[in-house]
């Protein structure tokens, strides 16, 4: 039987920020599936700040638009999979989606751990916190930290690690909520961007300095970074978001000399950088969230005519933690 | 005896580029040396791009600047030094030098390789290349590199390394007559970037992209090679000249978020980062120079009361090679 299913397509391209109205909620209906195929209804789509960019070159216009979900299998002619399996999968921004069974991965939900958290802590956002922390950011017990939107889905599960390393931990974020959230969950000094300039803010945070540096803002942030860096510090560039929007116009970052007599190392990474990480990550998340040393929020917003409105919210800045459409039960 | 010396003073904080009247020549007169001192006669001191910021920062006002030379002991009261020893010291900008043996090192010049050559291929400023390129840079055979001031005493050698090392090699220059040169010493590709915009010319020299990019500028060559570097690419930085003299007004570089999705590398270095290469460098050094793979060429200017003109004509980019002040025969 057909099934009717409704997609966000990409409209036109961004100037700036993204507007409700550059997305475009369609009706489709997708035909039978055949052989080796199954037909996932999406539980829960990610909405995430690496999808800016994509908007402006990447994403094809009046299409479907791609992001990271996890359905559940209704209807399957695969022998791989049957009716009621959980999946992970690549086809966010649409209620239902087809596979032949290669990009859709099997997940084993764990009791008591909400489905969600695999789209947040458990999942790619947890991970390329923990690798690019530990791994790209070499992190050594004790040391002084500084994590850019630490409120948000990568930076919370960031800033948590360093806390749970013994680190001396510092995170900036936009509002006095936000500030709140992690001063609740330890965090040793909490900036508020909006209200204080970062250069000053992050100088009085830092007296020891700063020995690796979770990026996720570039800009003004890693500028005032590279100022308080100490010698061979690191930076994991996981992200850019202050750049996302306003290409033309972005804070240029005036301070990289210093990486020369600090002999900072800057490097960018993405999520497959760290496979061989995968079961490590796994057990010591699974430790962290069992005794309560890793707490996480979502940012929930419900029916997939919302996922403008999520995207639209997440460049605002208006999520704490992982920021996510719930498309049904 | 006491012993007549002039020395060069800073005596003003250059406001950009510097100028004659920055520095003074100032007549001394240096006491006897006591027991445990040598005394030194300097042959030849080292102008070099690191200073700059310095001057604005670092270096006392009225007093002897430092930086490195070349001397031969000419009293000594000190059994590590026998009169004639020739030394590595690091008391430049100034005819004399007395040492309690501490802060220099006996140089053995190897017959038929002129001593200016210990202050540039052979010194710091060829080892800083040679480390910068293969360690930091993690060179392999047959890459695609690019080098900033290429003509100049650190990127001449950085490279030919990397053309000894099979590698397809850029180089920017500021001249004509520089560029010429680079052609002659086997680049594969030679930019003039005041003739083209550096962004335009990379791109049309690189069309394999860039694996490693040997970083002596900083501001637009940076954002040129950020633009062009290939997934995993790494950038020494070595320097960054172009912000040298104008902090306040320095190009800002624009292209950092490529490093994200690129996993790119950026990583500050010192001299000191390579003690354990030093004995393979100078083995390595040795081979190419005797074969004829590395050539070399120095801007020696002749007389302590030079030394303002070899800083101010460095900063313009007037010299070919490394930049030395003969300050006696």
């Amino acid at each position: 039987m057909p099934t009717k299913s409704r997609q966000v397509h990409l409209a036109t391209r961004p100037d700036g920020l993204p507007k409700h109205d550059d997305f475009k909620i369609v009706d489709t209906v997708l035909p039978d599936i055949a052989d080796g195929q199954v037909l996932v209804k999406q539980l829960y789509m990610s909405v995430d700040p690496y999808m800016r960019p994509r908007l402006s070159n990447d994403f094809e216009l009046n299409q479907v638009m791609p992001g990271g979900a996890i359905g559940r299998v209704v209807q399957s002619r695969n022998a791989n999979f049957a009716e009621g399996d959980v999946v992970n999968n690549l086809q966010g921004f649409r209620e239902y989606a087809v596979s032949n069974g290669m990009d859709i991965r099997k997940l084993a939900p764990q009791p008591g751990v909400p489905l969600s958290a695999y789209m947040s802590v458990l999942g790619a956002t947890g991970f390329i916190a923990y690798g690019g922390l530990l791994e790209i950011g070499k992190l050594k017990d004790g040391e002084q930290v500084f994590v850019s939107t630490a409120a948000g889905a990568v930076g919370s599960v960031a800033a948590q690690i360093a806390k749970i390393k013994g680190c001396y931990v510092i995170g900036s974020t936009g509002s006095d909520d936000k500030a709140a959230w992690l001063r609740e969950i330890g965090l040793d000094a909490v900036i508020n961007y909006k209200k204080t300039p970062i250069q000053d803010a992050l100088k009085a945070a830092a007296p020891r300095g700063i020995d690796v540096y979770f990026d996720n803002v570039g800009g003004d942030h890693l500028d005032a970074a590279l100022a308080c860096m100490n010698s061979l510090g690191r930076v994991a560039v996981c992200g850019m978001i202050s750049g996302y929007n306003e290409p033309g116009t972005r804070t240029a970052v005036r301070n990289l000399s210093n990486i020369i007599y600090g002999r900072i190392n800057l490097r960018g990474f993405v999520v497959m950088d760290f496979v061989h990480l995968r079961e490590q990550f796994n057990r010591d998340m699974a430790e962290w969230m069992k005794s309560g040393k890793l707490k996480w929020k979502d940012t929930v917003l419900s029916g997939i005519e919302q996922a403008p409105a999520a995207m639209v919210g997440l460049m605002r800045g208006e999520n704490t933690g992982k920021m996510l459409v719930k498309l049904s039960d």
